[in-house]
């Protein structure tokens, strides 16, 4: 993965947040701490969390690999790629 | 959409189904005519033929327009380009 | 289905709505009036519409017909029962 | 949660593997071990993985909070409970 050193730390930060949102469902189901729509809900939101982090990670993926920033992309490609960015993001949200 | 005549066709095609697909689930909550599972059950296979559809215009998309096939990718563009639509496949599935 | 006449024309000016949408997209395919993002974009709104439709109809199968209304719910069916619709129509944004 | 022990003990198992798919996603983000399409499908993974944990637990929840086991639920009850099974797993696919 080719990021600066800013955004690599960023991402590491987010799937940290989402282990700890796994670690406390491992958590709540072992110790049968929370109830059944509790524990739903928790997967809901660690899905929510990576969801977002997929969302960053394409785009990257996009813009960096699938266009070659080296070799500058024509208008159109680059109208194409935003196109593309925004509806992963819709059907990520 | 710059596509051959064959394959607009298909895609043509492919909106005419989903689209009897549509009617068929109007008729059923119009006259009442299917039990609630039943119109379930029509709408998430609609949803999936909806889902296909998008998999195959996203990858038409990444291919002709974010790659600009008059200027040959490189190597690494293509094996992105091929990754990217192989996980927007999988989330489509 | 077993809705008030109300809501089940609710029900199908929705569907409408959306075989307009899908209308929309045959054209558009078949008549190469819009170029590719447009089309990726009207194939994402019909998606979103059509989750909405089914997340409406999965929270009446669930309360009228998973729960079953001549027997009144216990309040901790009632409550699993809210519980559920709200992950759904999470899972179905 | 009320399930058996044995229940119990695949579900954290699945939470456990989970855990560890995450772990190397943060390990291939912090250490740039891994290219952007590697990390992508270790993502698609996990969420395949969160997808499948979902579905099962929805799957309970509907069956023994939603339902009242209790009260023995009638047969119309008990066919709009697994079509409502059905239709979830076809979406967490």
């Amino acid at each position: 993965m080719s990021h600066t050193i800013r955004e690599k730390e960023k991402l590491v930060l987010r799937v940290r947040r989402i282990r700890g949102q796994i670690e406390a469902i491992e958590r709540a189901l072992a110790e049968d701490e929370k109830d059944c729509g509790d524990v739903l809900q928790m997967i809901t939101a660690a899905r929510g969390a990576m969801n977002g982090l997929m969302a960053e990670l394409v785009e990257d993926h996009v813009r960096f690999h699938v266009l070659d920033p080296v070799r500058k992309p024509t208008a159109e490609q680059a109208v194409a790629a935003d196109e593309l960015v925004d509806i992963i993001r819709a059907y990520l949200k």
